[in-house]
């Protein structure tokens, strides 16, 4: 798991809020595994998550695996392709990991935190890897007790990353997303890497509105440093956007610790900043 | 603790029900101990168990042992005789491990999960071992805070099991099972192993309804692969119940992984199937 | 953490309550840290506790920190001085270290289990270590997500406390304890050991009644036996209070494990006894 926190300012946070917080993540896995003769690996994962000075920590629902070779097969609180497909996160940066970048139209993902409300929800996955390229597969129904699930339907999708030395790619499709009737979605990234640089451009089509997004993002590190930007704008019919933006930077600590802090701004113009440290455990 | 997954079907589970699931259970048991000089071990245990695609996952109530050479006492969310004694679970299958051949009328066990509901049960138990005889006594307060819980009584149990080469016996008696008064309950066991077979019989008898109940069961092992059976008569004056029984199948994957699947049929005729993995850790 | 269990008696517990009641508690802390290349440590705990057969078990809010050398910072559900502070919880004695001569007005301190009233709750907490001298401070804020927290204010403690062969001495001041205004606290201690036995004399003033205690306490070791013994008075202008005192005796297992019993009496004479065992691991 990880450890992170520091101060996050977020302009106009909402009325009687303060705008500047201390906010702070505490992840911790537990992963339990047992390999059989014939080298199948069953394993499951519980997660205790506590966020942002919540007054208490619940675990989450499990997750089940079967891994045999390059085969990964999960039951339960799944990884979704959509969430685990290379290149869609990249553009992030912070101590947080946030970017106005990401995919902005809601899918389901990996359950980080306890929640009574997502009884019944249940996913199977899969993952295979070969050969430096990486299929993702995900079914997800939101409440598996009942025939219908108060009109959410099954999500689907598939995915697939790649990557050969300098150049990296990344794309996925995503049906009734989050459970939402036609909120189909599809992604396209690409990345290059040359010397201490990378740059990347992720393409996000979303059918529900029929919109698309694209941000193109890029990151230069010299020594412990490692500079980080990018630009999104979203093209929504009839509405006006702004361009997003962030800049940040990542100070190495070493043994998995740094230093993070990013200015960004919004689609809608909102500026937020964060800046804090990080570790791995 | 261990892992299990798999698909569980249950004929007409109820309206807008979905008949076949996906089963699964992680139990994770955190045990602390410590051993002091003159040789008595102290421990505790908490567990956090996530079952059925359930959305959060909280720790239950604490048990507390204090060991010495054959002698095990504990206090809290204690293990309670008529839910440890030996054989009374032996006629179970799947990779859920359920037979409708089990123990029909409540009674108080360790309590696998949280449940704010349960604040105040307690219980106080020993069980001592010697030259293969194991003796359980327990008594569980349902409340030990007030004077007068709600008209509930304590339970008290006690309970014998030996197995000597072939031949296993069990015994265990229930006063107030589950805190209702005058639900007492009696239960003697004996099973037989020959070679790569056992077989069995529980005998329940249950002093509430005037009812009793007989489970023979059997199984057989070649190679990985165990066949088990059982059928259950229930006897209630005035009530016509249907014969259960069960078929089943283990594999074993090695490493305390298994995969196993039955089908059964309940005292009302309902019928269950079950089929998918297991696996210790 | 650790573990304990016994029989506590309260006199006049309360209408319908049983007096004498098996008192419990599991206290396990999980820590996870990492150090950077320079020697930093970066670290975080989460606590789950379970006491006196409450029915299920959270996780409380995370803390976090970062060491280096004599100096260590935490965040969020820190430590304050008044709560860690040396010599102030010295008269306490039974199996639930427990004392009338502890400070009896209300502060904050690292709070052990899981609550959602304490969403916000957020400390910042630093101290320093140096030749027997620790250093203590602390800033809490009741709820840092919202600017006027229900007329609450802001917690700040500091305090120290120096040990040198024989002689102990501790001093702390807080302002507005628990976020109470003019809750204002002071905090004056000493203690002197010779042998193998200490005393101490512990002086609080509390602001708010205007009013103050006095602690007087002793203990003398011989072989596995430790006894113990204090008085408290309270002076509150214009309220009679009695003499609270307490005698106490623990019998060391070894390996951090103790049978401990204690008879007290509190400022209104109300009765207090118990005896059981404690456990670290």
């Amino acid at each position: 798991g990880y450890g992170r926190f520091g101060l996050e300012y977020v302009e106009d946070r909402g009325v009687g809020l303060e705008d500047t917080q201390i906010a702070s993540r505490l992840r911790l896995n537990i992963d339990a595994t047992t390999e059989t003769d014939v080298g199948v690996t069953f394993g499951a994962r519980l997660r205790f998550q506590n966020s942002d000075s919540a007054g208490e920590t619940t675990g989450n629902q499990a997750r089940f695996s079967v891994g045999y070779e390059g085969l990964n097969v999960q039951v339960g609180n799944v990884d979704t392709p959509w969430d685990s497909v290379g290149l869609t996160y990249d553009s992030e940066m912070g101590f947080q990991d946030s970017s106005f970048g990401d995919a902005q139209a809601p899918f389901f993902a990996y359950n980080s935190t306890g929640d009574a409300a997502l009884d019944g929800y249940t996913g199977i996955a899969a993952t295979y890897s070969i050969s430096g390229v990486n299929l993702y597969f995900a079914y997800v129904d939101p409440d598996q007790t009942i025939d219908n699930p108060l009109g959410f339907e099954e999500e689907i999708s598939i995915a697939a990353d790649w990557t050969n030395g300098q150049i990296s790619v990344a794309a996925a499709i995503l049906k009734d997303g989050a459970g939402i009737a036609d909120n189909d979605q599809f992604f396209l990234g690409g990345a290059y890497s040359f010397g201490d640089a990378k740059v990347g451009l992720n393409y996000y089509d979303y059918d529900l509105a029929d919109s698309n997004q694209v941000t193109l993002y890029g990151n230069y590190a010299f020594g412990a440093t490692t500079l980080r930007a990018y630009v999104s704008e979203m093209d929504i019919p009839g509405v006006d956007t702004d361009t997003a933006y962030g800049i940040g930077a990542d100070y190495s600590l070493g043994e998995g610790a740094r230093l993070s802090g990013s200015i960004q701004s919004g689609f809608a113009g909102e500026n937020v900043a964060d800046v804090g440290v990080r570790f791995d455990f």
